[in-house]
């Protein structure tokens, strides 16, 4: 961190720091960030430090006496930034690709200086109406329609256990008073998803104490789609063995080849079983913007829950997952509670109604200027750029001899390994080659991919989604792949 | 928002903004926060809106251009401000006080700019580690010895919520594969708590599948404290009775009125019966630093699990709650989950096998600054003068012949209600002149106070927690309160 050009000042002896030592930090470390942000590249994207090796270097214990401000950044950059996996990187194309950009960089310090707490209405209305306004700005421009109510989640797990917590308050009279133990009217439940379908389902089914064995996972097509038709089985096969059927989990996005589930064939399931639909948009959701894409969100408008993440691929700092029920006042049914230290005289609707946390982070504001700043029109061309960029490198896979695609490409992640020509190399020594190809990547530093394993075969991930993500670093990736195909020892 | 001396500019066509605008607007949004820190005094605490009139000033409809920044700045203080309710002025004193200290929203700046993501120890090697050495810290501090571990959520009702799933994971066995309904081998679970409790429990029992009628609350005392003896009768009553006793929730520093309750004979009875001793210290936790406060804790170390929230009463913005367990490798067997895509090869441990979410905020950063920036010492002294102005107002609640205090002042809340002489009203209408009383208050804008329901009993809580808080803000409740009990219409 830049010195400041005043000594530095130990903390007063009672209150906050002085508003002209918050000016002085203040503005150190906003040329700090803007210094970080302009040149992430100095920095390997994955952290060379081994476990431990951050916690070591810090003391045991909390300091009695109260230090400089100073002190404090200059060991932000000492001891904590070795220990940094750069997201915000340009090279970072693991997992998925995000973006904390400088408006919602901003109104996370704003939210934070401002502390807002939007348990009631009245303990933040800017929190609440705001909430309210920005998820209807996000709907419109996906494409959801009137009937789907928004509330703002931290994270896609919580958005989609409040989803199977609903589908459960439906499917079960009495669960919220009477529970689901010790009762003869209540057998076991079923909950349907893929066998792509992200970890957070089964969590989910878990901690609503059906238990993880109540996740069903349908076989996926070639596409790594789920088979509608063997959902409709698996439903039937189920009722006559006495489970009970409470709802299905489609994706539109998967988390290992982006899949994209048929919704809408889903939807006729699930209508005619009588089941909850919640759709899983964590990170293609917000692909409902663009016209081009629609055909991926057909029979979306069916669905009883949805959930996006603005942190994914809008280029939001984590953590906002933007949740949307067409049955939101079954799921304030399942949870509201208020206790007289709660109740207000002002009628209005209270956000902590809808779901299990009552304090709530005043995460809108970021959302809200992320979509004013880029405006639709600059958020539909980001995303088209990390699709084109996709769509560039998937056709040099494709071109290459000694590269295979391992699946299609409907958004900004590709999936592919090496299968070096002339070569014959079992399964196992084909997984290990490219486990090793993508470590001699990532230790490059410039980069940093993930993997996933499809029909058991090892697959090397390039998922773009930084704002910052350019075609300089694509071609790092084809330079790194090119090298490691070309030698035994990747 | 201050003007820039540049021309406003719009958002470049891809990518995020330039450094430099990102230094000129982080230097105004600096300048404004400082104004605002130093002078929230010239807002009303509690925001004069009704609800429905932030979200009618804002448009129905994102913008499809992108806007210049200076823009979005300028209806925050035209559009948004209004609809602030000011947790961080020093005349709140509604709920609990609490404080967004400068080291914290500088710790949550740069946490959104570097936008860690702790899913996985190699996702974020610096929020993994820094978390673990923090939560130590603030442990050893607070006086829980090593065999707690601690892990950091966003809320206490998350805390809870897995406090609670751990008990179950304990007293039902295969819960985590099988669920609990359908089930002849599980009866219905009980978990006990008073009548004081927090409603996140409530919460966390409906959630979990146990149903609200499986939350058995114990009467308290005349101090409204848990009583002991009722809980083990009502144990073997419930036993006797069919249910399964899973958990008890006892609380140091209750909601309403800050009660505390006798954790170490709470203690007694969950270890014969074998129940899980979830101990709520969300608020009073971190008077455990204080050693005249240690009558308080005594009996914590016996407890299985523990949260105490630094967004209370730590000066930290929300959120971030610290989450203790003796038994954390039980909670990690009741969610850990790793599909391939998040399989790694360092052997660390994830945080995300400690909960149901996968995605966490770098929220160790804020807590590791404002323990260091403090130090140990000045935390002390910061509770000892919210405590010692509690008391201050205690006393001249006693010492008032109109007023009467409705509870005992362990920390740093005073419940009380008026009771002019000379008028005898029944209760209701003593009811209704507290809460007009009280609303009157409100009104001024130079204070916000809050209230409960203590036996039935209406009163009025002034809860002291925000570091700008002082004797002239007592003084104003002390005027505003005399005012009012002299009026027939307060």
């Amino acid at each position: 961190m830049p010195k400041g050009d005043s000594a530095p000042r130990t903390p007063p002896e009672l209150g906050d720091m002085s508003a002209d030592e918050f000016r002085r930090h203040g503005h150190e470390l906003v040329e700090w960030i803007a210094r970080y942000l302009d040149g992430t590249e100095r920095y390997p994207v994955l952290a060379r430090v081994a476990p431990g090796d951050i916690a070591k270097n810090l003391p045991a214990q909390a300091p009695e006496r109260g230090e400089p401000f100073e002190s404090i950044l200059e060991d932000v950059d000492r001891v904590l930034m070795p220990g940094v996996t750069h997201w915000n990187h340009p090279g970072f194309m693991a997992y998925f690709g995000i973006s904390a950009s400088a408006p919602g960089v901003f109104a996370d310090f704003l939210a934070s200086a401002l502390n807002q707490q939007a348990m009631l209405w009245r303990t933040s209305p800017v929190s609440t109406e705001l909430e309210g306004v920005a998820l209807r700005w996000l709907a419109d421009l996906i494409g959801l329609p009137p009937s789907f109510e928004g509330v703002i989640y931290d994270t896609a797990s919580v958005s989609t256990l409040h989803a199977l917590a609903t589908a459960r308050e439906v499917a079960v009279p009495g669960v919220r008073a009477h529970g689901l133990s010790g009762r003869a009217d209540v057998p076991r439940l079923r909950v349907y998803c893929s066998d792509q379908t992200h970890s957070s389902i089964d969590k989910g089914v878990m901690l609503l104490g059906l238990g993880h064995d109540a996740l069903r996972k349908i076989p996926t097509d070639e596409r790594f789609r789920m088979r509608p038709d063997v959902l409709r089985e698996a439903i039937a096969e189920d009722r006559a063995a006495g489970w009970r059927p409470i709802a299905v989990v489609a994706t539109i996005g998967t988390t290992s080849t982006t899949s994209v589930d048929p919704v809408a064939a889903i939807a006729d399931v699930c209508e005619s079983e009588t089941l909850w639909l919640h759709v899983d948009g964590a990170y293609g959701g917000v692909c409902g913007m663009l016209p081009e894409m629609r055909e991926h969100f057909v029979g979306l408008e069916r669905a009883d829950s949805f959930v996006v993440n603005p942190h994914k691929w809008l280029f939001t700092p984590f953590d906002l997952s933007a949740f949307y029920c067409r049955r939101m006042d079954t799921l304030r049914q399942a949870f509201s509670l208020t206790p007289e230290y709660l109740r207000t005289p002002d009628g209005a609707r209270n956000l902590s109604d809808t779901g299990v946390q009552l304090g709530r982070r005043f995460r809108s504001l970021k959302l809200w200027m992320i979509l004013r700043y880029f405006g639709a029109e600059g958020v539909r061309a980001r995303l088209r750029e990390h699709i084109r960029l996709a769509k560039t490198f998937a056709d040099w896979v494709d071109a290459h001899p000694d590269l295979e695609r391992l699946a299609p490409v409907p958004f900004s992640v590709v999936c592919f390994r090496a299968n070096p020509r002339g070569r014959s190399m079992s399964a196992a020594d084909l997984d290990a080659f490219n486990d090793a190809l993508m470590h001699r990547i990532n230790a490059s530093g410039d980069v940093f991919l993930s993997h996933t394993k499809l029909r058991g075969t090892f697959a090397i991930r390039v998922a773009i989604g930084n704002l910052r993500t350019g075609e300089a670093q694509l071609r790092r990736v084809q330079e790194l792949v090119s090298l490691g195909v070309g030698t035994n020892n990747p």
